[in-house]
């Protein structure tokens, strides 16, 4: 794929992901914790680099969770981290956070440096304990030449994904070139506030570390908190950005010329993964995006594009290819925003479905036809002011039913 | 079946329904919204009845709740009730709430009322405009005798429902047989704040209009506001009550001695309603109900009943009779309720599955076969303080969504 140049010149490498950055490299094996798949994966930086980190607002935090919160709080640094999928060491208790802090020692010491550099996580079934026997002797295997490998990375963090997530983009910073890297799982108990996703971002930005926080926490509210496939907030998601200043750019701020663009280009990364994630949720065949404008506030905007995309009624009747507009009105009216009926436009692509409180014409087999094509788009004008958001989600479906019917056994 | 009495002598009549009290006659035909089934059904009393409602909190309200709030609104009182099923009237606009007006003015010719005191309800397809000429025709001959009939009224009142729901008990009061009678419809969009759900209640109770209206917000809150399908809140939902004072006993206020008893009648029919909605979601194959104790707070108590009743992982896992107790866990955890993880105890039926933060050792074949029952009850304890609270709904097969798929087409 040709690399395609935004107007604000970032650069976006579909085929790109974590290790584009300078000074990052990835990797993953079969441990055993999972029946045949890549189970065990890696990310690490030449140097420590500077990290942030954003968790489930779930009360049952998985143990590795805790171990990596406390440890990046240390020194808001990460060299590496690593990630097994097939067990979310979630409600597993004392032993569970032993487990989490035995697997953060025994990387450590694959690699030499200090215990607190490494992010441990964990995704896949809650409330069994990690197989420790079969993890440690993957952590022993796993920096071996012939396992690293971005795609085996990206491969190993999955559960139930159909397919890798990834994207990276460079853009110029001091006349440096800035990459940023992107890998992300996630596919069921996806919802606003983090999901059973995780998300990986590299950078070779030299950045501070409050700053990075920052951007983190807005573009995370807009992008990996604005997908639902399920309405689920898992105990174990997190995104964890770590920049380890190797593209040698002068320190970005928010004060730097540059931040704006480095956002945007951070943005794109998230965006694309978020979207990428939405459009995997179990079992979906569509992607639907919602785009609320004409918001009096940032919530509400956000508020009514979540309840659309989180409407079941939504969701199935879109699976159907039926354009049930009254469906989305409904989920509008339910959101808890104080809308104006008569004031609102509904339009499911092209076609402009609701307005003046009353159903617009349409030729049903128009929208029909618009309903089968793989991305939706919902649009949603308020006109009680000047914000907006924009959700995304997936339809449900037979097979959504069929995969968590059946999810352990 | 045989009448079953309880303690406090309520006679449940499983087989009745709204003409059991006095004074009260009901029926319906078909007038040719839909192709075949029953669509125009009503409730008549001889005499005025003090009545109260509970509507919607859905802001785009259907044009049948603006005018039957406006109605009872003028003096407390309904006469008769006119339902329609196949066509919801909400999203119609000014022609929408003149429809809704001609049908109360039309049916109260008939039976030669005022106006205001026959409430119009509707529930069906959003979105289109009654075809009045086909109602009209139906309202001009649903009285005759031969339509009259307490299965056809709750057959009219139905759309995607596949049985009837009724209920009705009797309790002494002053020395009077008082009898409360009840008929719902309801299938799919229901949650919590009312769901695509019609609800009729009627009682030849001789009671205050304060007093009544207070039973009815509260016991809604407790049955009717607890049942879930799929987390969307309709347009048409609303609870209405009438008591026509025919049983001749003392005004029951909350000052009455008997007042409790009454409470608890109207309760047993409202939570039986209530059960077999959630029972009937659309496609499902199971009843669960979510007890949870030791909440800090009423409210705290319901949104963790609410949220494990609303997830669509917990609702699949139990389709596919899976003992995924991390699933309920998770659900707690995003309820909002700051609970505790270590003092939380959840049980599958008789099942213990999680205690201490961690999972309690099952045979998992032994929960299998306990989630393979029709009514499945999941059990909470949060040890934070002393309220309860209970939810009902259904499980998420294929069925719902194929049913969701294709509702109009």
């Amino acid at each position: 794929m040709t690399p395609m140049t935004t107007s604000k010149e970032i650069v976006i490498l579909e085929e790109e992901s974590v290790t584009l950055p300078k000074g990052f490299k990835a990797g993953g094996i079969h441990c055993g914790i999972k029946r045949k798949k890549l189970d065990l994966g890696y990310i690490v930086s030449e140097v420590p680099a500077v990290a942030a980190g954003v968790y489930t607002t779930n009360i049952f935090q998985a143990a590795p969770l805790l171990v990596t919160q406390e440890s990046i709080a240390k020194e808001n640094k990460v060299q590496a981290i690593l990630v097994n999928s097939g067990n979310a060491n979630a409600c597993t208790g004392e032993q569970g956070l032993l487990d989490a802090f035995e697997m953060q020692k025994e990387f450590a010491y694959e690699l030499g440096i200090m215990e607190h550099l490494v992010a441990v996580t964990s995704t896949g079934v809650i409330g069994e304990l990690l197989p420790m026997d079969k993890l440690n002797a993957g952590i022993k295997q796993i920096l071996q030449p012939e396992y690293e490998n971005a795609a085996n990375f990206k491969q190993a963090i999955l559960t139930t994904d159909t397919c890798i997530k990834q994207i990276a983009v460079q853009v110029k910073i001091d006349g440096k070139t800035v990459s940023i890297g992107g890998a992300a799982k996630g596919s069921g108990m996806i919802h606003p506030n983090m999901a059973t996703m995780l998300g990986f971002v590299t950078t070779d930005a030299n950045i501070a570390y409050d700053d990075l926080l920052l951007a983190l926490k807005e573009i995370t509210n807009q992008t990996f908190n604005m997908i639902t496939v399920d309405g689920d907030t898992s105990t174990n998601d997190m995104v964890l950005v770590m920049a380890n200043g190797m593209a040698e750019n002068n320190q970005l701020t928010k004060d730097h010329p540059d931040w704006d663009l480095f956002v945007d280009g951070f943005k794109v990364v998230c965006e694309s993964l978020a979207k990428k994630i939405a459009k995997d949720g179990e079992g979906a065949t569509k992607l639907i995006e919602v785009q609320v404008n004409g918001a009096y506030g940032s919530d509400a905007a956000r508020a009514v594009g979540k309840a659309i995309i989180s409407s079941n009624l939504v969701k199935t009747a879109i699976y159907g290819t039926d354009p049930n507009w009254g469906r989305i009105v409904s989920a509008i009216g339910y959101s808890g925003v104080p809308v104006e009926p008569n004031a609102i436009k509904v339009a499911i692509g092209p076609f402009l479905v609701f307005e003046n409180g009353l159903p617009s014409p349409i030729v049903e087999e128009e929208v029909k036809e618009y309903l089968e094509l793989e991305t939706i788009q919902i649009f949603v004008e308020l006109n009680q002011g000047k914000y907006s958001a924009t959700a995304w989600g997936c339809d449900l479906t037979y097979d959504y039913v069929k995969i968590n019917a059946s999810y352990r056994t």
